[in-house]
């Protein structure tokens, strides 16, 4: 494995579209071309998609409007389904980064599932044409359903332990079971997401709040609830 | 207006799905045989949209299924789209039913809106690729969006009044807003759908079960509870 290739395998894909690169370097040139190609072959499918739906768009299409040649498309992603996997990954970096708030134990549960809440819905509320077409690329391609629904179950796992975090600071009801607890805020930003997107307004985040609210009165500690 | 058309038109279309045509004498055959028909065209729609997905579906494909002329398509659905809306109507025919129980007072509004949501994932629920395919045309076809969203705010402005009456009967926290809690209700319905139809295990009925227990513990006068 040459240099680059082994720093291109290694380079964590987050830091790729979060921008959290302190570690870069004189050398760290390559990598900081690669990130930003890769980022900006996603951004430029996600407005082709938004605008004529996954299907219909091709390598081709999402290559010319990032203005890079057609193979280069193949160094970022096996397929064009794995370009959604970068919508996933997104979606996992802030459930991994509310799991790190929750074991630091600096805020209070209600304020890190708040704002994760929040945080997932940034994307897709970009516009409800973009919500609708995500959602049915989701739905519609096997790939792109096989690649989500792994990074869901990771993140799945990762909101239980915040649920867990939760309930031994006292903050939700212990009796409640974890795993349950996750899936609901999965279905909640889901489904609202989904509703949004067939009305459009006001904006998604509004939306998300009266969600998160509802949420957090099914399971806080009785007594601990905020006023609805 | 001749009396069969006549007939037609003022017959409630819930009747033709849910069976429910105890006024029909024998002048009532033709009426049966329409309903029957209509049914029929509808079911065969389903099984071809789970099948292929709702774009690829042909109205020519659906009376070649249903044993009819093409034509008569026609006398039942304005447009390909029109049938989706069936879907939305026996939808709406269950929030009505709930309606209508709520408001005689002889049963809990705990139990009214445990059925409803039950009922509503029925027909999503008879598999995850029938679900997929569903929520996959509601979102695709601008037609479509419209007929369900329309059909949508009428069982939204039912389901408040639900809620509303839930109040009254000291069943459900009088402080909250009874529109909110109703797009709540309808958010978990539809986030559960789209998370189940992705992993499709176990059946959608228990998974509607965990939500409505959230949905309750978010919306119940403190102290009426049910148990985690």
């Amino acid at each position: 494995m040459s240099k680059s290739q082994k720093m291109r395998a290694t380079l964590p894909v987050l830091n790729l579209v979060s921008g959290n690169q302190a570690d870069a370097p004189a050398s760290g040139r390559r990598q900081r071309r690669a990130a930003e190609t890769r980022l900006r072959l996603f951004r430029c499918a996600l407005q082709l998609i938004a605008e004529r739906g996954f299907p219909s768009v091709t390598v081709e299409d999402i290559t010319e409007a990032a203005d890079v040649g057609k193979g280069t498309f193949f160094n970022y992603f096996a397929t064009k389904d794995h370009v959604l996997g970068v919508m996933a990954e997104i979606q996992l970096g802030k459930v991994r980064k509310a799991a790190s708030l929750a074991s630091q134990g600096k805020q209070a549960i209600h304020a890190v599932l708040h704002r994760l809440m929040l945080r997932l819905a940034e994307e897709p509320g970009r516009s409800p044409d973009l919500a609708r077409a995500l959602i049915s690329s989701f739905l519609a391609s096997a790939g792109v359903r096989k690649i989500i629904v792994g990074r869901m179950l990771e993140g799945h796992k990762m909101i239980a332990e915040v649920v867990a975090a939760g309930q031994k600071r006292d903050e939700i009801d212990p009796r409640l079971n974890q795993e349950k607890v996750a899936t609901q805020l999965l279905q909640a930003v889901m489904g609202t997401i989904l509703l949004w997107s067939t009305h459009g307004e006001p904006a998604l985040k509004v939306w998300i709040e009266d969600s998160f609210q509802h949420f957090w009165r099914a399971i806080a500690l009785p007594g601990q609830e905020k006023k609805p």
